[in-house]
């Protein structure tokens, strides 16, 4: 019996041993969605606080429900490990590791080596590899390859299947989680694509197969630099906007009107989250290589890396007008997280910008209902504060960074001195409010 | 009895003079769409040839239906004239001009002074006056107005009153016609707002206000930037993926099947048409008078005004494939409207591409079953030839650059030894086929 037959077996009697390399925002979910079908998962992280409240049934991922979590635990479907030796019990490995940017804006591919290393070490003959992390076309092909060949003696498509689909994890959607959001798929061969696709189906419901792990690689950085461009695009009409007196969210509410042709993105204080900032970078680092300039890529980057500077300029407008400077006056920030309603402020513009004023002198503060703490890039601590009538007035200035469902408009607007409103949460004309 | 008083009064009576001035793609759509209400209308163009056309019941433009066109012109409720002095029989004059890009790239705006001139010098008090066409913010209150009133001798606000409320028109659009599609108006005074508002009415069913005639102008801006910009990433992702050996219309396909955040836009050889290739350049011409300088727009047109160019790139390696160089070659361009389905080749990069391989040598033939002749703009000028068998393989290379619906994939790769595809029409694989 060939390693094709014997794992197929597996899939139809439900018998599969499903590994998740990476118990984050994107494989946490992942992993409890294929225990929710009754497939048994491994999860490997190297993190071992992590593997011990995923072992408690400690739910720290949103998104997930906590009720299905707590199930999936109790039954056993799902159990954390970081002991890698346990890759050779798996049957198929799903591999969701940080791609993250390095402080050069170049891609680090070193979670990727890393899981790649360890897997080729371990796995045992007959193995369906898929990697979910956003990356550069051909990563799949050139980088993950020769590490798992060399690694584990084996040959893919012979002794094992290597493939390719991108998480669309978008935090905070209320609609769309892992399964009801259709997955894109390209494997090496035919045998991997039909064996990754009847996995897959376990865990979610629409499988869109296309021809090669670089396609599926390249429909992933789509759909991110689709969004980096528009909201830089917005970004930038709305600098000049502000200074030809036409309110920007007023044009896109109107736009918005159009029934085709037209989709609204937002201005902000800049981007944020793990896929917007970073994922059309891979794609122009990569694309050095074949001597190929991406240039709205470029542009748009340039756009928002000028962002939180912009909205210092508009603090420090603000406060010019109450003849105070930023250095000496208290900058009460509303909202850390990259955005609403969410409890990530990981890559969020606010962080950015209160260490901008931070630096240039200002006594900072911040509220945000989902994060009681932050620490920002440049190492400044600060637990969140109350928003009540009283830190509202105490402040020279309100910035509102995060459009948090739970901030009231008049209420912020009636106690706060000044506010600097970068989100359109208020909506009203006033000689102390200013907006993005 | 005051001026907004009678003016809505006869529009309670349907008792109503509308004066169109411009008879074109934006203009007689409108003026239909009125006069189908039983609004007496007049529509104005200098062009004594469309005036004939149009009194005579020859429809010109695709869109309108030629059932409704001969029927409002046989019942008398449309009148077209070139007699300018007849703006005086007319209680509303909405501007449907021309706004070209001149040579140089920049904005045109005689057609709207012009249009402002005789309007000024021929109307009556208590006239209603919007302008449709596409322009840069500040046009109604800071060109148009002061003409207006120096020619009239009337004041804005209390003599007649001035609005903008920008065209939308998408030709060959089969859902959303003049009627159907959700327009946008502001006005200079609040009488303006509800005075153009009832009378909008009368040919379109949501009106959505908006303060004042600048974000109005603003918003069809935003809207095309929005799909010049996303046409332009796309193209030069394209160009990118083609290197990659990355289909880049495969990834199109699946970054579809995201149910959230995500818009297909698809390359071409270029932009066309009257909206896309001109109004951000509008914006980007007075954003310079705010010290502006945007540049995601400034990098989209970079790219895009390339784009012919690579394209002569394609068709020189695909020729060079058969040892062929352009100068000498029968080129056979299929298509050379600027969108499938539709008659107008106006600002169309088929006519570009043409010029281009034309005056390298090449010759040059093309095909459109909607246009029989074309001019370019080295003058050029050719008739449209038969799409046959023979044609197709008379050729040494065949180029789509329009994807007509006339357009058959199979019977095109089976006769032509050799094809340059542009559109995607082409879907399968061969030695000679070349996609973008």
């Amino acid at each position: 019996m060939n390693y094709k037959t014997v794992i197929f077996e597996k899939i139809a009697n439900n018998d599969l041993v499903v590994g998740i390399f990476g118990l984050g925002y994107v494989g946490l979910p992942l992993a409890t969605s294929f225990a929710q079908s009754n497939v048994k998962v491994i999860g490997f992280d190297k993190n071992p606080e992590k593997v011990k409240k995923v072992n408690l049934g400690e739910n720290y991922i949103k998104d997930i429900n906590d009720n299905d979590f707590r199930e999936v635990i109790g039954n056993k479907s799902l159990v954390a490990t970081d002991d890698f030796s346990r890759i050779k019990e798996c049957d198929a490995i799903i591999i969701c590791v940080p791609t993250p940017l390095d402080i050069f804006k170049k891609p680090d591919m070193s979670y990727i080596i890393i899981a790649c290393t360890e897997i080729g070490k371990n796995m045992k003959a007959g193995t369906f590899i898929s990697l979910e992390s956003t990356t550069y076309p051909t990563t799949t092909e050139n980088l993950m390859l020769p590490i798992l060949e060399k690694e584990s003696g084996l040959k893919q498509g012979i002794d094992f299947w290597l493939g390719y689909s991108p998480e669309r994890v978008d935090p905070g959607n209320d609609t769309y989680k892992t399964k009801n959001t259709p997955k894109v798929f390209g494997a090496m061969s035919e045998d991997g694509i039909e064996i990754g696709q009847a996995i897959y189906k376990k865990a979610i419901q629409n499988i869109h197969v296309v021809s090669s792990p670089r396609v599926a690689e390249m429909v992933k950085i789509l759909e991110n630099t689709y969004r980096l461009i528009n909201i830089s695009l917005i970004n930038e009409l709305a600098l000049l906007a502000g200074k030809m007196d036409i309110n920007i969210w007023e044009v896109i509410e109107a736009a918005k009107t159009k029934p085709f042709g037209f989709q609204a993105f937002y201005p902000g204080p800049g981007i944020g989250g793990h896929c917007i900032p970073l994922d059309p970078f891979y794609l122009e680092y990569i694309a050095k290589l074949y001597d190929f300039d991406l240039s709205m890529i470029h542009t748009a980057g340039h756009i928002n890396m000028r962002m939180p500077h912009y909205m210092y300029m508009k603090i420090t407008s603000a406060l010019n007008k109450n003849k105070k400077s930023v250095n000496g006056s208290k900058v009460f920030f509303l909202g850390v997280a990259y955005k609403p309603n969410i409890d990530d402020e990981r890559e969020s513009p606010a962080l950015e910008l209160i260490d901008i004023v931070a630096n240039k002198g200002a006594l900072v503060s911040y509220n945000d209902p989902y994060i009681s703490k932050i620490t920002t890039h440049k190492k400044v601590s600060l637990n969140s504060i109350e928003l009540t009538a009283k830190t509202l007035s105490e402040a020279d200035v309100v910035v509102i960074t995060t459009n948090h469902k739970d901030y009231v408009a008049d209420f912020i607007l009636e106690h706060a001195n000044l506010v600097v409103d970068l989100r359109n949460v208020i909506d009203s004309k006033s000689e102390k409010l200013y907006k993005l």
